[in-house]
């Protein structure tokens, strides 16, 4: 699977429809990862992504100690791979090595891409003023990376209690939005 | 359509998979709707939701004014209706009236729910510290409405440039995750 740079303007496109992301980070010689749902584009160009991190996850001391994460985006063949990290702590497991992830190098930042992902973004903390209230992160994309052989990625959307909403077809309407 | 109360604690399972919604507002005696992408949950209960609403938006004023809103979720039946709201303004356009959509009164906020929608969010604005920066609401919950018809909401998730993702088939899995 090759992957290319895709051009930061249209990141945008590739959150806003709400797909679960794998977020991983790299904290004293150990890299994590997280399944996260709670993110929202705030800005197209330079990205940003507003996002929730709970005080309860391993991955957020790695996230506000280093400030760089990589938001990965799986789809639907990944499914088991992102319940069990849903369901599991980076304190005691290696999630790379009990999900059967392969860690890629970053151009960008020292957390890993997970390669089985069919996008991946660099990330830097752009902004912590919300984290003590409501732990949410601004994260700034930094570099961008998609395997464009996918071209209507089935993605996962999470409903509660593992039920997941996969991504149906798509749909072209005439419109002036962005 | 009879919409049946909602518990707030299941909120969360309406918006984490990121559909379009359709967000009411009511000022100086006028009843708006804008289309809306960028939002997240915050927290599960009582359930907060952030979003992301432009300055150039007519509803910016009415919200920063009113400091409430309803969010309606439409299914892919109304996918023109979004695009016509998201593609005119409530200073020149009555968007109910142009786009065949009905008002129906709230319980607890002075916006009007969208009767065609399966699910309506009533909403006031919980924390405006990040408007300023990003144009970012936290908003609160305060009711929620829902047509248990729809088991299975073929909701719509903007990919960009009117092309949306509709929602797809759901898959279970055994989850500790919430």
């Amino acid at each position: 699977m090759a992957k290319r740079s895709l051009p930061l303007s249209k990141v945008y496109g590739l959150l806003e429809p709400g797909p679960v992301v794998l977020l991983t980070t790299a904290h004293k010689g150990k890299a994590n990862i997280m399944a996260m749902s709670w993110h929202t584009m705030m800005e197209f160009e330079p990205p940003l992504v507003g996002c929730v991190i709970s005080g309860r996850d391993y991955s957020f001391e790695a996230l506000t100690k280093t400030r760089q994460c990589v938001l990965n985006i799986p789809t639907v063949e990944l499914a088991e791979q992102v319940v069990g990290c849903g369901n599991s702590s980076g304190r005691t497991v290696d999630k790379f090595e009990s999900f059967g992830l392969t860690p890629l190098p970053a151009a960008q930042v020292e957390p890993p891409l997970i390669a089985e992902c069919y996008a991946n973004l660099e990330c830097r903390v752009a902004d912590t003023r919300l984290v003590n209230r409501y732990n949410f992160f601004v994260l700034e994309v930094l570099q961008a990376w998609i395997d464009r052989g996918v071209k209507e990625p089935r993605t996962l959307h999470h409903r509660g209690r593992g039920a997941f909403m996969v991504a149906g077809e798509t749909i072209k309407l005439p419109s002036k939005m962005k």
